[in-house]
């Protein structure tokens, strides 16, 4: 597990950030040799991009990067420049931002359909032990001055990460975590985005902890979707919840009941797959039968758990069914008040391990952009046709050949109590002749 | 495109294979700087893990690694020795031999559950120019070689390539490819691998092209699994069938009907997913809810086409499914008698591309090994411990938060003729006054 030194205050990847050379893609730690084991970093270097860019040669680093991120129209994703102004934001601020852009081919028929797609991931503000108001209102202010970059850049729609007015508690098992819990159409969180979203014309996606009063008070975990005129279009609740190990989210939620809403707005079609429902390929799946174009898939999860995968789900979604996936992951480690323990026969502790951030942006042609800082906050600023997605379904022909009433007919089947698996027995299991296998 | 040099002869892999030394990763050309364009390496690596081991310090290659290959229990995914004799078969050979081992953590009700398996990949021996029959008593020569090699490394369940017997001529569009195809049950290749299976007491999934004479002589992508007593277990045919671009296998064959068949081996649970079936992830769960342990992969697919795609479709199904993956890639550039286009507006031409091989395996806890050889032919053992795939299951929950009565709804209402997306308008897209959206 990739720990941050023992001073509570230093465990801030926020603070930490400072000590990072930002001007340079190695960040090297003062007085002592960078480590992968102490600041959330890949031995000093930021993310994978950075080190491999880095670390080798450039003909070979383009045919690894050719085979790792894939081609967008013959070429790398590679970064556009950005404005001053936020180069300024972001030295100034210390977040990771990064901009990129993804073509799609000139049609005959219809005029490019370009938007600027924003991800933003940050590390929680102050320590856990705060009051939970300024811990929030702390949090909002660092977001605050993230979308204001954003809109430096001129993104159009926006995503943030999976419950990001708040710490990600749920690990302790401390109901008092849901205090951190809103109305998703009233609360103080869309409040302050509704604002923000008129004021730069921004889709903002905001993914939160929701309580339902009109429903027994109960709690969900929450996308709300607010259009570029500080509208509310709607909302769209977790579909799969976690049970990891002992890591059991529906101690605090359930299984969202909203189905899986494309959300229609003046910039694309977008939906929302929140975190551990990136898992399932079925969910990511039901996002582009209705429709979707850029699907946001909000998270928080950490190295040990998740790091391997992070790369892959996110992708193949963005491949199979021809549209874009936003992938973001919280930053940093949050260390709680009390000490829990995890299942897993370790000792108590106060912390569920690294947030590795590296958010990044997967295409329909199989291509990606780098990811962000694996230990600062950080932007992606995205600039995408999505001609491309139409164009990917003509090509592959994905969705012509899926076969969804077969499907249909077997997952019936499945979920009934006499389901009988078709499984064909090797004879010789039996003690039965060869040549004669039978099916169940 | 990867070519080969334009001697026709030298662009068979097998040929430029003895040019690479095989006693370092490197394998630089004779006489000619190694080259991407040329011989189909990496610049002159044989996979993206040679280069990368080869090419980055070590504590930074243990990171990378740890980011792109996972840990099983921990640890990469690392070559376990080899027999003398199976390393001096693969040299006299010139085939690449890669040896690997996955462990699962020991349980206290059941013992370990550890099963050998191998995946074969080949170019093509004679030009496509030669007489068919010779051409595939050719392939059946090497591959009979080859799986004497699996069967000196111990390989108990062991799975050929796409249409093994045959050059991939399905892209020329010409209908005499045809004549390759055989009964599953009683074709000479078929024969041949049950004498082997029972000598070797192997399982054998053998790909290849089928000719069904009970139904009107049709054709099939069909996989044959024959037992370890030298039987035909039973038979699966490719499900869903590839329109990508111009090239249609549906000139030659059309979409499965038998279901997703799960063959239960004396060495455990095994299930084909065939080449263009890895683009449907509700293919691959299928297989799984039909309890697959281990899923075979057997593809034809060539470099600009596909290859980013290739390290992440076999690696998430092996995720969401909690099973063991094998995928498996020919490899070599195959040249035809006739020209042929393909729909793209460039001139005729006589290749489908390079076919890049990188078989690999990949595991239920997102761990994978390294891949077979860019550019040669090559046999990856894998020693897997299948109780790792109930373990991941449990640890992640996957099967139990899948929700699959929901999607068993969904899929239903989705096909049928007045289907209406869940799609949420902006009511400003409307012109309606803000905050009261509404759903179609």
């Amino acid at each position: 597990m990739h720990r941050l030194p023992r001073d509570p205050f230093l465990r801030s990847p926020l603070r930490l950030g400072n000590l990072l050379r930002t001007g340079r893609s190695r960040c090297d730690m003062e007085n002592e040799p960078a480590s992968a084991t102490k600041d959330g970093s890949l031995h000093g270097y930021e993310s994978l991009h950075r080190l491999l860019s880095s670390e080798l040669p450039p003909h070979l680093f383009q045919e690894v990067s050719r085979v790792l991120y894939g081609c967008n129209r013959g070429s790398a994703v590679t970064p556009v420049p950005q404005t001053e102004d936020l180069s300024a934001a972001a030295k100034e601020g210390n977040f990771d931002v990064q901009t990129f852009e993804f073509t799609a081919d000139l049609e005959q028929m219809r005029a490019p359909r370009n938007v600027c797609v924003g991800l933003i991931q940050n590390a929680i503000v102050l320590p856990t032990t705060e009051p939970f108001l300024k811990q929030k209102h702390a949090i909002m202010e660092r977001v605050t001055s993230l979308i204001e970059s954003a809109a430096k850049a001129g993104v159009n729609i926006l995503c943030l990460q999976e419950a990001w007015t708040m710490p990600f508690g749920f690990c302790t098992r401390e109901k008092r975590w849901c205090e951190f819990a809103e109305s998703a159409e009233a609360g103080e969180s869309t409040k302050l985005l509704q604002g923000l979203a008129q004021r730069y014309n921004m889709v903002i996606v905001s993914p939160i902890l929701e309580r339902d009063e009109s429903h027994g008070s109960t709690i969900w975990n929450t996308a709300v979707v607010i259009g570029n005129h500080g509208n509310v279009i709607g909302k769209h609740r977790k579909n799969h919840i976690p049970r990891v190990g002992d890591f059991n989210e529906s101690t605090y939620y359930m299984e969202g009941n909203t189905g899986h809403p494309v959300f229609e707005t003046e910039f694309g079609k977008i939906a929302v797959n929140i975190c551990y429902g990136r898992h399932h390929p079925m969910n990511w799946q039901a996002f582009g039968m209705n429709g979707a174009e850029i699907v946001f898939n909000p998270s928080a999860t950490v190295g040990d758990l998740s790091e391997p995968m992070w790369p892959i789900e996110a992708r193949n979604a963005a491949i199979a069914n021809s549209y874009f996936v936003g992938a973001i992951n919280r930053v940093g480690t949050e260390v709680f008040p009390n000490e829990f323990t995890s299942g897993d026969g370790k000792p108590a502790h106060k912390d569920f391990g690294h947030f590795y951030g590296s958010s990044f942006v997967a295409a329909p042609d199989a291509s990606c952009s780098p990811s962000l800082s694996r230990c600062r906050d950080g932007l992606l600023v995205a600039k995408l046709d999505l001609n491309l997605c139409q164009q990917l379904k003509d090509k592959w022909g994905f969705r012509m050949t899926s076969r969804i009433d077969m499907y249909a007919d077997f997952f019936r089947e499945y979920v009934q109590h006499d389901f009988k698996p078709q499984v064909i027995h090797d004879s010789y299991l039996d003690g039965l002749p060869a040549m004669n296998s039978r099916t169940t």
